[in-house]
């Protein structure tokens, strides 16, 4: 019989695993396995340490619910999500680049007509113009390319993390016009905590971190035969944009929310009072 | 701005921890992410797979509550419970070997009186007598070690399974006597699958591996000076014991149930049918 020591377990562990494994199923639990051993003996984790691992894992699965996912958040402030994200999604030169999906996107916004105002008159937040064109990667555009969208609201939640909210608030589905432009109008997002009130929030707390995300809109881009991009756009002089908890931000995805006093908006309607106005072409590759 | 990429995100993750922040907690961190962060580029984890592991995660989180902890049982099968024992109980040469605690001890087992039979007639189960002493590193003997005991139930189940369970069934504690004794009566330890019903058990099957553990019975030794010993005692001859799926055993811990037809038991109880008689001495080293 052998005798299993400390530099031999994360092996028969390994070793346990069946020859008829699903070979990557093998190959992540393999890898995953000598991590956590190689983490373990690295700090020699003490007993103490250990249950308070468990215990945080097991509070973190138990504030999961329909409208929370802690583990998500958790891979976020870790740069897990972002580190996947860039795996993911190594582009060509030229293509938008990619940021995290975040917990807050849903499936089945409202395809709106351009132009629509998706704050649908919420209370607070400043007016804004978001308008730019989705082109292929040689700069020609894409018309019918399809823009889902979502923002936080002025209060700092997600319609999705109030039980009160409108649905589809903030939400919305545009098409590109046969130039392949698009626009509409909504508010200047805000920066905003994550939900700090939960395990991730008290670690953030123990190693000195805030939890604030700078301002940004939430963006996915598809078009038929082109790969999709997942992305945000930011607003420049945010003060969280060194500092976005997540690890989100990338500079090529900041961009001007320029104050404009023209009575006119960019589309002729027309605006009762200053809005900001903000511009951005998307670049999508074809897939392969 | 600085730009995050694959292979400088886990530092900027680290880096974001506050100097402030506990040296421990910043040396286990700095450790984790570093790790974690090796893996999923090791085998450039894609975005379906990570979304697995976030359910993996949540479901194991909700599994939990009072009478089940399935990231204990996945850190148990996942050998991080014994590695974590192992690096914290370095023994010197003679000394009786750790194990797992397990996830069914409780505190509270009744003090009992030497020859006590802790099976307390429950159905099923073959009578055993365990006895033996608690010694010292020289080989002198332990007066007053304190003996805290549990073990499974003949139906593969521990009491804290079962609501309907009369409270500590086969749990038991025991001093030993002036010289340094200890014996009871039980029934001989069965071999019983961990809970497999659950997300642990979901990934044993993926992996093709086994639920069981080889038949045992758990000990804590105490004495006052003494470092503390949590152990089993394994049944020599369980078809289990080089597959153990949490791999808690040790050669040193197997001891022989030996079949026993007396009609007088070591500590002169009558026996009304045939025994199984076990003997083992547990060493203490002071503790430093």
């Amino acid at each position: 019989m052998k005798e299993f020591t400390e530099e031999n377990l994360a092996d028969a562990v390994i070793d346990r695993m069946s020859p008829q494994t699903d070979p990557r199923l093998h190959e992540v639990m393999t890898s995953l396995i000598r991590h956590l051993h190689s983490f373990v003996r690295e700090v020699e984790l003490n007993e103490q340490e250990w249950m308070q691992a468990i215990e945080f894992l097991t509070d973190t699965g138990q504030l999961c619910d329909d409208s929370r996912q802690e583990f998500i958040l958790l891979s976020d402030t870790l740069g897990v999500s972002m580190l996947v994200d860039a795996i993911n999604h190594r582009r060509l030169r030229g293509a938008t680049e990619n940021t995290v999906l975040g917990p807050f996107h849903i499936n089945g916004a409202p395809v709106c007509e351009l132009g629509t105002d998706i704050s649908r008159n919420i209370e607070g937040g400043l007016p804004a113009f978001v308008s730019g064109r989705v082109l292929n990667e040689h700069g020609a555009p894409i018309a019918g390319a399809l823009l889902d969208v979502w923002q936080v609201r002025p209060d700092r939640l997600y319609d999705v993390q109030d039980p009160e909210s409108p649905e589809m608030q903030l939400r919305a589905k545009f098409r590109t016009d046969a130039d392949g432009r698009y626009y509409f109008h909504t508010i200047v997002p805000v920066s905003y905590p994550i939900p700090d009130d939960g395990s991730v929030g008290r670690m953030l707390t123990a190693l000195g971190r805030e939890p604030w995300r700078p301002a940004h809109m939430h963006f996915i881009v598809s078009a038929n035969d082109y790969s999709p991009v997942t992305t945000h756009l930011f607003v420049r002089g945010d003060p969280y944009l060194e500092s976005d908890a997540v690890f989100g931000v990338k500079k090529s995805l900041i961009v001007d929310f320029k104050k404009t006093t023209a009575a006119e908006a960019p589309d002729g309607s027309s605006m009762e009072t200053d809005f900001y106005s903000a511009e951005f072409d998307f670049v999508l590759v074809e897939a392969s």
